[in-house]
């Protein structure tokens, strides 16, 4: 069975592996407060370009979505969300069982726009009883989007402009960051994504690391006390300098943006060659994820050999699944992946 | 000015209140373990037309909504519901507060159908990452709904049919159940809910109470403890009495149905006359709710001295408000407002 | 059966019933948003000397305390409370329901110390891993206390110094406050109260109302949004101008200080005659509460015929009850109590 | 800085390490559902000599114990817990924060003792007002405790007796296990923990992983959906395989044992030296955490050069510090600390 059902199906890659092996008897305090987060910590405030914004280190990230939120809104207050969002359809009623309910906009392609907010604002604003409705706060967005679509940089700073004038906070999920900052349709960097979003988190179990994900804290106050809130929801780690250690070699010779690049050069191969094929997609994603619609007795074929996962009926004959790539994707196992589509179809 | 804009713009029925002073300076236990507590809960078994149900006492609508749910559902359950319910849109998030995730069906006049809660609970079972979203478990609609609409036996019927194939409850929100009842159009009376519903709350603030809920639980799943809930939710009224004075003279000599008639008769009264002018409905509902559709100038002038509800708009230059009767609706006010609409039309 | 088993065992004082009556078909609209509300408002913030504060009507008193901590905490923060405290031990863990833990501190006859709460205060600080307990924020009290005790300005003042110094915000229960200010030992009015606390209710349903509370909020900190959180928890009446006509009743003609000072003068006159016949107290308490001692036997005879509270346990042969007194106790029932006791003692 | 402060100062076992490193680029599934966790939930049914057991595996344990106790109870159910327990004081309110109370009950040297979980129960079936408190429902206790001390065969079948009496689930927890299975005064091996516990969990992160626990669910009504849990409160890892591939090396040849002897080992070690000189011990503990007592300016001189945990004050002039050992604590290192403080007192 070779896998492109999801980004996650290996172990670490291999520079993360040597400095955990360097580092594994060094002693250190816990809880993060420990030498390797604090260097990991500088690199990330460097690679943001922002001296001042705070560092939290997550195993998760459905913890660091509910920890984020949870230390962030007050309890009448809601979260804005595709409809297709990892927080609304994917980590189990997480930010309801903190309290919190999450309302959906319309998207397209998995992107929520300016406009809509702006709409639904309004329209809380004008309804009369309107503290018989939670009160919209903060607006949940993925970079790259569920369907590995991107904001681009125009589409971003209309949401930041509707944030400020609502005085919502804009927090940005970026379990597969890496994969957008090396995009080549990519017009946000890591500094300018500092910059519009108040918090956003760094995916590292999806970019290379056994697990782990960096919380950017930049506007102040979504700081106070947040390590409380991260060790109430079980979000601080013991040998919290396991994170550190690996955040550290990911944010050191660019390997983070190396890891994105590959990931998204082998997911380019691949779809240009079904394209070549003649498949259609049932999004057009330009990251690693892909969105290929097959028919579906040859779908049951493939999943005899290559792990994907079925996302949806398209039509009565057939369906839409997605192929992931990541760091460590060969390719011979792309090859293979292509071979055999082209056998089946 | 005079007031259409929700069926609680009163005290209590003159019945009611007479039964309040009369009983003033008699001394009672708490919490509801008073002799009127148990005779109120013998005549509504009986107008349930069951023994063995359970009755509770609670203050408001909300209180006995998110009281329920708290009691029935474990962590990762969720609530399905119509989007205009009244526990989705009109609750603050009370049910998201309480941790529990509600999500909405397709609906039709604020009707739910059977076929869609069985193709959810399809797609859930289906869903190959099935523990990564919610568990649909509680069904939640309102008779009549918040459009005034009506399910009809068949409806419910395959409804409850849906609900014992998938281990589903089926809770009905009875905030305006006395309408209901006592509608030209209703099939089910309350005997025939009783034995559909596994809980159903009858309202009693909308229904000529100062304020109250009864809340039966016919299911005896649902009974263990619920008084503990009930505490801890802010939801058991140290004069618990109270509640069983009101529900006792509700339930007696049948003046539950007498106050539902004469709302019902009011709004028939006040819809006829507006078909007979020609005017348009958003809804065509059965029960005291109206939801009739006028220039947006005209509404603004009627507002002048008639309190209305805005509901939406409609088109560029109408809108469809509310209008509301009750037990206590005169005549004279009804024939005054549809002057007041005759003239400005 | 003659019922002193607590202060709510009637209904509400003919005063207050009679407004009720007065207003009962007078329309208006829901939720607080009345006239009768905005009077009782006004009247209210007139007895606390202070035109700025936020008053809001809620229907019980552990609804109150609930909504009022939930509104005042952020995820992490505690409150401190004595052990014997109403929410510490008997609303049913409505805080902890509330994500908030509740820590208890030492007491003398129900009352805290100030030195107390700097000392926990200290420790917490002084703690290497202080983030891994919660953070005390809250500071909850009774006055009276649930032993009927009364905090002197002094006591009071120095607790309000305490919180200065931690950021602590000081909320007092008044379930009993109209005991408590007619007390002939109290030295703190509703002026100094509303000063020194950051938020206190006003108890309507132990002080003369059929239900209802009125929280003042005197702190701003508190105010945003209230309103949404005292839905989202239920606690928003539907009939809320049946909160604002009794408060206003409550309010005009000092009724709200006759209703406590008739009940301390029924207390003093048992305590009194207790005490003649060489009766032992558990605590020396100078409001509507009494707490004597007597031989098991006696209590189970005495029970038959009036209802009191059982305490605990004082030795093998002896227990502690407590006999409450409210705005409607008659004094043929009072002495009907003594002759039983002088009888079974 | 020798570190003596904690038991997880290091990374992994070499044992442990060189698995993830061999097994690192073999691709999996996600989330536990891999052949690796499978192997290890094997192995650890076979080690608690019942087949029957469910397994998950989680994070850390924090984590580990609110999913527990989330999934256990209903809204109104408490945790009865000893004052010094984790949950209580060290995990920032989690439980609360799940809406759980956690009482206490009276310990001697952190143990809680059947007869007072019996007189708790007692003492809640007899208050007349038992529904306005919380209803206990879990014991919770560590194994060993705090205090590193151990519960006996005797104590813990008594606790299971009462429990059972009770209707109660006993719930153990087992971040530091391998000291307790492996001490020179345990009486309780595995096979008897799982058939007395309702559930309990094996400590990883404390016994050589790099992180990781395994929660063992005995009691079949325990079980039910458990994974709905574990997802939203954030404790399912994406690379759920990192789990399990240590868990299968930990239980292999015994190495779980192996470590805990080696640490039980060291404490022993110092234990007798410290003894030798003259040092008495807050406890009496026979596992790998010694309280010996110092004087205070001693303990500040040996913190320079040594990390230990600094307890409580004992008396003017002297205070208790925590030493721990762990599976890879060096000869070496254990003499330098015993010549430091042979030198310093």
């Amino acid at each position: 069975m070779i896998r492109f059902n999801s980004d996650y199906t290996e172990g670490a890659h291999p520079k993360i592996l040597r400095r955990l092996i360097e580092t594994n008897e060094a002693q250190t305090d816990g809880y993060g407060a420990d030498e390797y987060c604090e260097r990991a910590r500088k690199l990330i405030r460097d690679a943001c370009a922002d001296p001042s914004v705070d560092v939290h280190f997550l195993a998760g990230g459905t913890q660091t979505n509910l920890t984020l939120i949870t230390a962030a809104l007050r309890p009448h207050q809601s979260v804005l969300s595709a409809d297709s969002g990892h927080i609304f359809s994917h980590e189990t009623g997480a930010i309801e069982a903190a309290g919190h309910k999450c309302e959906t906009l319309p998207t397209e392609s998995g992107k929520i726009r300016a406009a809509d907010i702006a709409a639904k604002l309004e329209s809380h604003r004008r309804d009369e009883a309107f503290e018989h409705s939670v009160q919209p706060k903060l607006i949940y967005l993925s970079q790259p989007t569920e369907y590995g679509t991107l904001y681009s940089l125009s589409e971003l700073t209309q949401i930041r402009k509707i944030c400020d004038q609502y005085g919502l906070i804009l927090y940005v999920d970026g379990a597969r960051l890496s994969y957008a900052l090396t995009s080549s349709r990519n017009d946000i960097d890591l500094a300018t994504l500092t910059r519009l979003a108040d918090a956003f988190y760094i995916g590292g179990t999806k970019a290379g690391l056994l697990f782990g994900e960096a919380l950017i804290l930049r506007n102040p106050l979504l700081t106070p006390d947040f390590r409380y809130i991260q060790k109430q929801r079980g979000g601080l780690l013991a040998k919290g300098r396991l994170l550190g250690v690996q955040f550290e070699a990911l944010f050191s010779d660019r390997l983070f943006f190396e890891i994105g690049a590959h990931a998204n050069a082998a997911a380019d191969r691949i779809r240009t060659r079904l394209k070549e094929m003649g498949v259609r997609f049932l999004v057009d994603s330009p990251t690693n994820q892909l969105f290929p619609i097959f028919p579906d007795r040859m779908i049951a074929e493939l999943r005899k050999n290559f792990a994907v996962s079925y996302i949806q009926r398209v039509n009565e004959t057939e369906s839409c699944i997605r192929i992931c790539t990541h760091g460590g994707t060969k390719n011979a196992d792309a090859d293979a992946l292509l071979s055999a589509i082209e056998t089946l179809l």
